[in-house]
């Protein structure tokens, strides 16, 4: 067995059986996907996933970042290859390095997937990589491991991609026509248009002016422009707008003064600080739009990007050096909150890669303005530890209901049960050390579990 | 039942069972609360307590601003209002969302205060709103409720209020002569005329000058006043001053170089930089005070105050928008300690609201400095959580005596014997832990229990 | 008995029993000791310990910093004196407020070595202060109580110790030409010479020329005979190097604008910031030296040191007042990594006093950088409680086979065994808890559990 009936479930008996028993109801409750990285094409074109290599090693940093970390080259696992020369020695290099995870939620995720999924019992190991190769190379030639099919199977209600306001969404387009009953959506992420230090930045807005026949080089044409992309995504059925900045920084500049600062960064050659203020208003800008369709906006800055040099020329942006930094909301978020921090048709998603922010910062904030509601630990924390972190340290100022359940932000699509599977199990795991302690009744604990696996998450994102 | 008798003891049998016989040692010793917010009016008068709307929303920031971050409207909960209109409508509101503090330490106190004082059994909801709103209006009623009669039954043994240097005190005098046995006594928080930003600031010190027949135009006179105002509360039982700066930032200036600062933000129009100087000389001012006079210094520093511009601008000081930010002690208190750090007369009870400090900064240091305590954590982290991470983190290198036991530091009269029984758990908990560790034995954690619940406070506050 | 079988293995007893059958595969397994403060003259001479108090309290900052925040003198202590004059009536000090220690890890150190060692089963008190000090006195007096006996009893495998770049390293060429056949080895910690800020850094600087033949004046001059210095402390073991700076700031100058910056260090009366522009620097050339010949480098920054200035003017260095102070990684670091970050042959430990850097900066650094791995909890953090943070907050990120195993970094030679013994236990414990948690099976325990305690660090110390 690679994943065990109780596992994660908190040790000492009582309160174990207090976690299975919640756990039990709501084990299959329909996944709510609101935010992550899969791609709408699998499922518009529904052919097979690729071979295990391609499948769960070349795309996915959580997995070859620790590898490099241990002196695998990013060579031989043929990290930004188009198509994998050979899948069966990068399998192989993996297999034989998997004792790496151990410890990890990789490899919860991955034996559970292994497991679940394919059958597969004995541990991945050097001794049983071929094994695995070819039980997995078969199934995913099957119909049953079609998009469409496990997409059925994992019991998903709906799932969310990430996408550029320059993004044709054709795939979605396709989905919706093809009479096929998933719900995949679109999430509007504007990076490439609002952060001056996305590649192409300017070329990327002249884009946005002709896919919307509104004249981009103007501060108020941009602006429509903007509006014009949301409400073309929010025909496709999304629902929340993703920002990604390095910090939380936000701005309230007078129209001039932004639409002066607008040139500034649009000539091309502004300094980092004009850049970061740039980003700023837009964070306000968005929350003004978000008022007006009704978007939900999610913030998660914090991260440096790109942090290795010599990755970052040959490989690009998110192959696995991204590092998290210090962040500060108090100060940052001000300005927005100033101007609609009290707006009852506002919803703001923080979430943080500082975890020093959860009891400090982001639960005293989230606990008072009606506009904000946090984010589930993520990217380096969705581990059984961190989500237990988040839970100890937010609950006791934010309570449950300010928080918004689980969101696995992955691109890997098959680790998606997995995942939410440890998000309940952690989840049931913590009521029930409350229920233990008496700090809650079970029929609290039935309804907040439910709440935290399936409620929040569409009230939060209004799904 | 609310509250069950074994309520945030461990889970595991073993320890629980250590921790019951603990916490039976304690659970009776009188309370000593060096630190809070209560009204000495109320003991004064010594008249009933309003209705339920008013004693238990109302002045509790913990309570409605949860509400409010839930979409309740300030208006309707009648805050800021002298009278409550309706107090039974705001009554219906808090209970139908009494589920939003589900998983935090403001459920435990109103659960134990519900059932420990007014017998209720069945939990607070919609459903039962008029039942606890009748229940506890007539009980306000009856002599047992009154303010003096709760002193007593609480089992306290003394209680300190918090009052401003132009405060006259005289509740607190009321008390004395009315040959009352109970022990009210006043706290010095000179912010008032200590902060530069405070409202009124400079008419303030004016006023102190007023009370103390000083010339508190001049730096002299100002110091000469606070010396009076100080000697005024030591008269009537006062034993510690309190300092609630947004930083810790300490500053020694030469005698002529402070009292041209003086001047300078006494005038009005100094720069925010300017006025941190000014509150930075004066808590090593304070200190100098204290080794005279022997009166404790309390520093609580890190809170952004009214960060909610909207809520600050209609409502007020202190109404639920104070968010915590990163804080700095070892460089910020070096000026102070330089000067005083290691004299034996000297004892300054440090708290904070970032909780990355326990282990970096405030830990080592009270681990070091003869004249430095820490506090208990307090504000948003007063919690079952909270107060095992500040155990966690700050007894490898602080030890217990470094710590100063419980303070309840609350506005709401009837939550204190709730709060000083959730704190008594937890140590008791924590002690028990250590006990299951083999990492003490019995004896040496009862002499511990007792000193966390009782005698550490008394020394520390010198009560 | 001070120390039970069991202690500090999980208190719930399904986990402890996993963890006490890990525990018994590795409590007796070689100590290796790369890292410390012992003196190698000890085993140089190999004559007795002197008496208890000059021992275990005058040279040990952990022991009378927590005495000394309590109100007991320097003077009593006789700190600082090369010879004690009444060690009977230190040692009765300390006896008498052993109680501080309750819930520290130097009480279990303590307790271990005076059970284990000593056969003393009554606690240290007041009563028992003159027994355990006849016991312990006459003991030393014993062959069996002579270093090199204590290092064969302890099981040591090797054991480093920390030196200048000045020293003759005459007890360790002495060590090897007794013949005997413990192994202990240099560490190079060049802080005195890289440093501007350390005392005598220019003097310092032409004894290095003096050593070395080099012309230290110029900056070519200098890094030869850092070179030359290195290669001595390699001929007799040494297998790392040692850095303990402020920060963790990297630079990578051109060479003549290192040049230039030296010339300005060496001239003395440079401001603070280009002293730590050269500290920034020389952490660079350092990589580059030991990308050259091998030695492992490691940092430890984010101390204030001698914070205590009173202290610091009457004792000196290293007396108890260092406190830790936030500290950056992220972009620190970023020029040493941008020049050889992705090297295979280097290898750099990373150390920390700022816990909240754990899962935020270094645990993702370590996780991807193939040269950077993490060094143990220390210090402040060397506690069940530090332990356990750091397991739990570094896991889910670098995995285990990014940390390196324990280090004791103590002076207190008797403490060693007891502080292996806590670091053992611990990691049996969080394994144990994994296992329990079904995220790791037994076989794979048994395996991390002897690499944490002896594997790992041979293999990142290249011993």
């Amino acid at each position: 067995m690679l994943i065990r009936e109780d596992y994660l479930l908190p040790a000492e008996p009582g309160t174990r059986a207090i976690a299975k028993a919640l756990y039990e109801q709501v084990r299959r409750l329909p996944i709510v996907s609101p935010h992550g990285h899969t791609q709408a094409g699998w499922f518009a074109r529904n052919e097979p996933f690729p071979d295990p290599a391609k499948l769960f090693v070349q795309p996915d940093h959580y997995v070859y970042r620790m590898l490099y970390s241990q002196g695998v080259s990013m060579e031989d696992l043929e990290i930004g290859q188009e198509e994998i020369k050979d899948p069966r020695k990068v399998w192989r290099i993996f297999a034989s390095h998997y004792y790496l995870f151990r410890g990890t939620p990789t490899r919860i995720w991955l034996d559970y997937c292994f497991q679940e999924l394919f059958g597969l019992q004995e541990r991945l190991s050097e001794k049983t990589a071929d094994t695995y190769f070819d039980v997995i190379s078969t199934k995913l030639m099957t119909p049953e491991f079609l998009p469409r099919a496990l997409y059925e199977r994992f019991g998903m209600e709906v799932l969310a991609t990430t996408d550029s306001p320059l993004s044709s969404l054709e795939d979605h387009k396709a989905i919706q026509r093809s009479g096929w009953k998933g719900r995949i959506v679109p999430t509007f992420r504007p990076d490439s248009v609002a952060d001056p230090e996305f590649k192409g930045f300017a070329s990327n807005i002249e884009s946005l002016g002709g896919l919307t026949g509104e004249d981009t080089s103007t501060w108020t044409g941009y602006l429509n422009a903007l509006r014009s992309a949301r409400e073309r995504f929010r025909s496709l059925g999304c629902t929340a707008t993703d920002h990604g900045h390095p910090t939380a920084q936000t701005a309230d500049l007078a129209p001039a003064e932004a639409a002066r600062l607008f040139g500034e960064v649009l000539g091309g050659g502004a300094d980092p600080a004009t850049q970061e203020l740039f980003r700023a208003q837009m964070l306000t800008e968005m929350a003004r739009m978000s008022l007006e369709d009704g978007l939900v906006m999610q913030i998660h800055p914090g991260s440096v990007r790109n942090h290795n040099r010599k990755i970052f020329e040959r490989y690009g942006r998110d192959t696995g050096a991204d590092i998290p930094a210090p962040t500060n909301y108090v100060q940052a978020l001000r300005p927005l909150l100033d101007a609609f921090g009290n707006e009852p048709g506002l919803s703001i998603i923080l979430f943080t890669l500082d975890e020093s922010t959860y009891s400090r910062e982001l639960a005293p904030l989230a606990g008072h303005y009606p506009c904000l509601k946090l984010g589930p630990p993520w990217w380096f924390f969705d581990s059984p530890e961190g989500m237990t972190r988040f839970r100890e340290a937010v609950t006791e100022t934010a309570g449950f209901y300010n928080t918004v359940g689980f969101n696995d932000d992955t691109r890997a699509f098959l680790s998606i049960p997995a995942r939410h599977d440890v998000a309940r199990r952690m989840d049931c795991g913590f009521l029930a050390r409350l229920v233990s302690d008496h700090r809650l009744e079970e029929d609290e604990a039935v309804e907040l579990a439910r709440a935290l696996a399936y409620g929040l998450v569409k009230k939060a994102y209004r799904l």
